[in-house]
């Protein structure tokens, strides 16, 4: 009877990881075989094509020069001031929308996941994304006790399915308050899709007619994470402008990271932003998510925060630092491109790709695809519908021999 | 109605943050009045006599030279295998239970409670602690959809209450299948007590009582915040060996944090410590935790871990940071010394204090006689049953006036 000491809702909660699992068969091989014989996909950070861990040399000047004061002192509950400020700066830029918003910190852009979904759902509510999703969402709502469904992402022509979406919005706002939908975009984690400006519009569409209902709210949570390696950084923000003058009942959340952006995954800084036309509405955001981040970790990493901030204020820095993710997104489109190239030579489909650190190439059994795939050295992480390559850890060179060997397993099955 | 946008349990969460208001107001006088005029007794890191932050010097050293990927990259969900081996050796020291134990990294002490309480506890379950507690106890608790509850610490002669402790244990035994309780100690937060090895005694049969019945499990979460400034090191843990050998259906968990210990109290590391005699609540413990890892914040600040792991394996480093500490532990020391001396002469109580960063007074009407100190220029926390002094923050010179200061309030009420 000792087995089971948890609260009963935590009965067998058991983490399948699949990534930290090819990551781990990718270490023995590399070992085994040597690194040059092995293909690591399964990565989410940036390597080089040398295998190297990329840290932006900005955020390492700015890092080194930090007094220790930063590094040792608490930051307020809620975050640095000047943070909370800045931080709106660098989600929106120039595409600001013409509404109250209001960020406080996170750890990473999970931790603004967990304050979403645990202060903007009600246990037992499903929360809604995208048939490709990032594994994480599952285990966020499954953990706090909600439950996670799916729209079907594309339509035939390869388009986002704005009539799958909506269906699906209507189908959980009949049965619950809060309507709660994930999208990540741009640069979509396992796709690289990006929504365009009219994909954008059909699901402010689906929303603003959801919520003519004023009894029910919608809340709509864009998870940005890759934002920063999109291209034009004006371009891959135009959306947000589409956040101005909604009704009150729907609340638009952006989950926002410095991992990627600042290649500091490893400090777990970023930030909850929320976006409404209700003046109250924001200010509840302030006061639940304060109270929440309280009961969750206190206050965040002080120096990534500075670091955010000493960058922000500083031109020469920030035009740097532009100037080096924009390498970065070269070499990921170096990348991505020849992968894309090497499939269509091979006739293998891949998933519609824009930008980031991920693509997808649909499989008929991803798991044992996958797995045949690690007896040949790639190592791929297998999804619902087919196998997420990290572009952003395959060093260039390698991508040819990775498709090639790809393409002999997408179509088996088990 | 668009002001719940949230869901409904989250309505009317608001921090009333007494802590951050004492600080603020301090700030405010010093710089009206200043420093020298206006004594901060709310600040919870250690400054030295000159009001300036203490960062131990060891830990500075280690953390200037971590190369700039340990910065970057991300850590596992769990933690660094290392810090989870290593931390459990700084945690236990020469007193390891003879028991299964499993660390997991957390941000913070925080972070080891939210995981705690989330896993350990049913919704609607009441949490236990004693009636001086740390404030957040209740924040997490109520966060999460379960209250707090108190026991009276003290009986008539200043002792531990092992029999209001026993009531309060049975009475939510008999309610609950899982009956959870955070003590508090050694160096106590507000109070600085720490039970001595008669009370640990008192504490461990009244658990023991408890657990024959093997329907229900008893959870005791230890937050040992302050162990590092506590005098002798083994001293301060000859309770963490009552631990062995207890019914399967007895889960200890002992919250630590590297806040104070390392003086990187804006880094958010800690860990979450299982120990049990049941091998299978243990790796039920691992696994649920490291599920709720990646729910809340997908994992922990890398270089922090690196830091203890680096001056847990190398003997002078261990070495130099123990006589920094002594030497922190000295400065609380003498602080508290005359504190304690000046309360005496000006016959004003204390509550029993026996180390760490906080004391505390009793006042009739906490909140009343802060707010009178305010307009002394004296910043306190109110707490239930007096007010709370951070004695980490006033420099010794500035102990006296305090106290007298405090004397003409705390018999006070509105």
């Amino acid at each position: 009877m000792a087995i089971h000491v948890t609260g009963s809702h935590m009965h067998d909660k058991v983490i399948n990881d699949k990534i930290f699992k090819a990551g781990a068969a990718a270490k023995v091989a590399c070992e085994r075989f040597g690194t040059e014989n092995v293909v690591d996909a399964s990565i989410g950070v940036l390597l080089d094509d040398n295998e190297k861990l990329v840290s932006l040399s900005t955020v390492e000047k700015v890092f080194r020069n930090l007094p220790m004061s930063e590094i040792t002192n608490y930051a307020p509950i809620a975050g640095l001031p000047d943070y909370l400020e800045n931080v709106l700066d660098v989600v929106f830029r120039d595409c600001r929308p013409d509404a109250y918003a209001k960020a406080l910190a996170t750890a990473g852009g999970t931790g603004a996941i967990h304050h979403a979904v645990w202060n903007y759902t009600d246990i037992g509510d499903s929360i809604l994304t995208s048939d490709w999703y990032w594994g994480p969402y599952q285990i966020v709502a499954e953990a706090f006790l909600r439950k996670l469904e799916t729209f079907t992402m594309f339509d035939e022509n390869r388009r986002f399915n704005t009539e799958a979406f909506r269906v699906k919005v209507e189908e959980l706002q009949a049965k619950q308050t809060n309507t709660f939908i994930i999208l990540n975009t741009p640069a979509h984690n396992p796709m690289g899709y990006s929504l365009d400006d009219d994909e954008w519009d059909g699901v402010i569409e689906v929303i603003k007619n959801a919520a003519k209902n004023k009894e029910k709210n919608i809340i709509l949570l864009v998870d940005i994470a890759y934002i920063a390696y999109c291209g034009d950084q004006h371009d891959c923000r135009t959306f947000m402008k589409k956040f101005s003058g909604l009704p009150e009942n729907v609340m638009v959340i952006i989950a926002y990271s410095m991992s990627k952006g600042y290649t500091l995954y490893g400090q777990r800084a970023g930030a909850i932003v929320g976006i409404s036309s209700s003046r109250a509405a924001i200010e509840e955001f302030d006061s639940v998510n304060n109270y929440l981040c309280r009961a969750t970790w206190s206050n965040i990493n002080r120096s990534a925060m500075d670091i955010l901030n000493i960058i922000h204020d500083d031109k020469g820095l920030t035009e740097q630092i532009e100037t080096e993710r924009d390498g970065y997104y070269q070499m990921l489109r170096r990348r991505s491109d020849v992968f894309l190239a090497e499939a269509k030579a091979i006739n293998m489909p891949v998933m519609p790709y824009v930008s980031g650190f991920f693509m997808s190439v649909p499989a008929k059994d991803p798991e044992f695809a996958c797995e045949k795939l690690f007896e040949d050295n790639v190592f791929t992480v297998p999804m619902m519908g087919g196998l997420r390559i990290a572009i952003c850890g395959v060093p260039f060179q390698k991508l040819k021999i990775m498709a090639e060997r790809m393409v002999k397993v997408v179509h088996l099955t088990r």
